[in-house]
């Protein structure tokens, strides 16, 4: 098996190119990205000619995700390399134009699928932002120097501050369901009420009104939060980060730690990574997905761990999945179940899971390898697969990695061996399963398992640390089947076996549904909520059908609308 | 105008029949309403050749839109006829069949406005039975003495105990994934985690089983309550039924108080009732919705209001207002645009609001009033149609009315006179706008209005009381807009036609997320999060296509599925 570059390995379906996911800052074709001390620019900056598909041009700082993939890797790259930036600007490089949104010839041109998939990706990234915000000590906040509209203004709803030039013509806007007939989805809608606190009727009229809002109104309104002269704009934005920055909890570590490159080989059946790999059924529609557990010890210290850098077990392997969920949900729309397993040793597990636990307080790198881990599963709770958790001889379900078994549908373990001379699988709680890693909804894994059954869960919690047999595990519920050697291949084979039976589309929002129980947070609102209106309205004849608004903006020609309510 | 009866008035669209809401019991084709002592059965016994629409046999005790409007009378006439119950038990005439669901002869022929409408509808009449539990003293049972599959067993789950016969063969299932293609989405997948607890993955397990479950397993699960032997069934139904009337929070009144049949006229533009009227301008796509205030003093005591049984005021204005929601909704898919007017006089209104909340606590009957008038309003939450308030003089927009107002997207209010010697109008709130009646998401509308904006809510609500003029109203935030004499008309028109000139879908889609900002309960997850993904699946080739699931069930032939996950 060939190790290259990440990006040239895996082929899509449809025969386009495969999407990568790789990138550094000197290969960003539509950013810039800059450091002063305390404060990063991220200057969106996009050249309108390197669209990641043909047939559009992406005028006006309008987006593709290509362009968004960057946008994720530096978010990402300044938690891990620039830990002494405690502000975040971003903003435009172009004159009196903040960022026209998604492309609309590109949405208008993609498939169903494609579009779905960029808007979720797209809405990630938006939370890797708040994430960075709320956990990282590094505050992002928008300097609207020119229009921004539809994407382009939830660019900014995703900052904690909003400085919008008051020049008597820039303004923000949502024009999607006046223009296009869609919405705006990359949590627009939500993040008007829920976080600006925009009054419904204003946001009713704000997302109607195609030309926008310009400063003064958008402040009175609570779209924006400073209105601020063109000629004191870059002053006023520079003070107002410095002032961020200084009161960023981030304790100022002299220096970062580098993501290297990922490593990946395979083939069309395979893709494999240092410590993740995954092997494709095409004809069962089955992805076998495997986290090898460290090969180390757990770091002495927290020095040892930001010395490995991005060799560290943990980071490594949540880089890796990362990157193959993305891959897989972009590139291989057929293989519609995920078989997670792990294979290692589970007392080195434990012990890398306590390191995390133990350091994440005072160690910055550590924090920001767990906040890495909790977005990486929260990526699988709202990735579009059937996910079935294998527990089998050998296994290392343990701690964070047990957490990988909780984020699936369902969970098989074998009661007993299948061969002489093995162990039979245990799994392993630990403090990570009670709410390091919370889901979108704000609860652990566990506590959505048990959402109302206090008693089932105070019995699951007081076996943390016990390896749990699958009997035992079966018992507290922890697993929903135990088949022992005898029934072990075709209970998992006719598992596997009737999902690909089923409607893809029907698992897809029955899934969405059934994973989170229990309370909604703007998070779960904007995938649950927000997404399933936008997937319903972009599969509706007024706004992609040959004569909707998606396809007909920008022709001259005005869309032919269905004038019947649903 | 002639005057007749309620169901034969409105012409559809669709040049089929318009659908009438009225009904009551001695006219049910599909259930037998009986009442025994403190406990009624509402026991379904569907007639497979009166569906509501030709082309499909309803066997098995399955059922189309005409069926639940039955149910949704016997739901709502049991509390205001029958305050003597205080249990319902919901079961089936058959033998070893509960319900079949939603028929699925009727899903594969409807329209998709029907389909959404529909479940729409069903949705509401289910969250009526958890509020006459929850609010009424009257809490429901199922006793499912046979087989209750899809919408069958989702009828259940909105009881607030499941009995089930134990028998070896009576199961429960939710088989619209694997058969059908489609989701369980009269409330199925968001009761099973929030209201029934089951654990995420035995839901998964029990939503992808085409058999269901029997009702040992049923009841491991938390799918059902108990599971009797047939032969102690009726007996112990009864006993359990008894227990639960005996613990009635209901005072046991003599007598209630009789629905009479609305009486309704109008003509192909418009429909009016007593104190509702809508008057329609097709062309514009516009139903202008007058409400009229009350023509009778306030009643000296609860005794009174009885007396007038259904002719008291707000109880009738309520009813019209339901039944015209109900029909417009059904029969009037091109009115996108509903402009909401009163007209009255302000302090009877007033008066009749304050009797309202000083009587609720000690009068049943009171309390059904203000319970009603609670359902219709979230009615109008959950409807997809552009809501706009239109306060002009004469209006008589306070309290309960006011209400109405802020139920709508935006609200237009006049600032000053059109003509000399008419009052400007004014509005006033009361205690009635401060909880009496939430909306889906547990919040007051005002809350709503004011998320996360505390002072102005504070500000706001310390005008409760204070008629407040156009100026008053929009400093407070509780207008929209207040344009004066010379603006008014434009300003209304260009509304109107902006709104007429959108994506119904867009619009539909939008106004589900803005309606609700803030917290979400089950309620509001069943109409925002599952309704939008259902509404999804309908539209997809692989349910609804002509070689669908949907489409193909019960042909022989197998659907021909697409297996690219979205």
């Amino acid at each position: 098996m060939a190790l290259e570059a990440a990006e040239q390995v895996v082929t899509s379906d449809d025969a386009a190119t495969a999407v990568s996911f790789a990138t550094e800052p000197s290969q960003y074709l539509h950013w810039h990205l800059s450091i002063d001390g305390a404060v990063a620019t991220i200057a969106m900056d996009v050249d309108e000619q390197r669209g990641l598909r043909p047939g559009y041009a992406m005028k006006l700082n309008s987006y593709d995700l290509g362009v968004d993939i960057e946008l994720h890797d530096a978010v990402q790259r300044l938690r891990f390399e620039h830990p002494e930036v405690g502000c975040v600007v971003i903003t435009s490089a172009r004159d009196r134009c903040f960022s026209a949104g998604a492309n609309i010839g590109m949405l208008a041109q993609a498939t169903h699928p494609w579009k779905v998939n960029f808007c979720k990706f797209t809405n990630e990234t938006r939370l890797e932002i708040e994430d960075a915000s709320a956990n990282s000590g590094q505050t992002y906040i928008a300097a609207v120097n020119g229009a921004a509209a539809g994407g382009g203004y939830e660019l900014a709803l995703a900052c904690e501050e909003i400085l919008m030039i008051d020049d008597g013509s820039t303004a923000v806007s949502l024009p999607e369901v006046p223009l296009l007939a869609v919405l705006p989805a990359t949590g627009g809608l939500t993040r008007l009420g829920d976080k600006r606190h925009v009054r419904r009727d204003l946001a009713d009229v704000f997302v109607t009104k195609s030309e926008g809002v310009k400063a003064p109104a958008a402040v009175r309104w609570g779209l924006a939060d400073a209105a601020i002269p063109r000629g004191r704009f870059e002053e006023s934005v520079r003070a107002r980060a410095a002032a961020r920055a200084a009161r960023s909890s981030r304790r100022r570590p002299a220096r970062g730690v580098a993501l290297e490159p990922l490593v990946a080989g395979g083939d069309d059946d395979r893709i494999a990574y240092e410590h993740v790999r995954a092997e494709f059924d095409r004809a069962a529609g089955v992805a076998t997905i495997i986290v090898s557990g460290p090969r180390d010890e757990a770091p002495k210290d927290a020095d040892e761990a930001r010395d490995l850098g991005s060799r560290y077990w943990p980071l490594a392997v949540a880089r890796e999945l990362d990157d193959l969920i993305l891959r897989l949900r972009t590139n291989e729309l057929t293989l519609g179940t995920w078989l997670v397993k792990t294979v290692g040793d589970m007392d080195r597990v434990l012990a890398h899971d306590r390191f995390l636990l133990e350091h994440r307080d005072a160690d910055w790198f550590v924090n920001e390898v767990v906040l890495l881990i909790k977005r990486v599963y929260k990526r699988l709770d709202v990735t579009s697969r059937s996910l079935l958790a294998s527990i089998e001889p050998g296994a290392c379900f343990g701690g964070l990695l047990l957490e990988l078994a909780f984020a699936c549908d369902q969970q098989y373990m074998l009661d007993g061996t299948m061969e002489e001379g093995e162990q039979a699988p245990v799994i392993v709680m630990s403090e990570a399963n009670l709410g390091v890693y919370p889901m979108g909804n704000a609860l652990s894994r566990l506590e959505s398992r048990f959402f109302g059954r206090s008693p089932e869960f105070a019995a699951a919690r007081a076996a943390t640390s016990v390896p749990l047999d699958a009997e035992a595990a079966s018992a507290l519920g922890l697993v929903t089947f135990a088949p022992d050697a005898i029934d072990w291949e075709d209970e998992l084979r006719i598992a596997v076996e009737q999902r690909a039976a089923f409607s893809p589309d029907a698992l897809t929002a029955m899934e969405a549904n059934l994973r989170f129980a229990g309370p909604e947070t703007m998070e779960t609102k904007i995938f649950g909520r927000l997404t399933a209106w936008q997937n319903w309205v972009f599969s509706r004849p007024n706004a992609t059908g040959s004569a909707g608004a998606l396809r007909r903006y920008g022709s001259g020609q005005r869309a032919a609308l269905s004038k019947e309510r649903v």
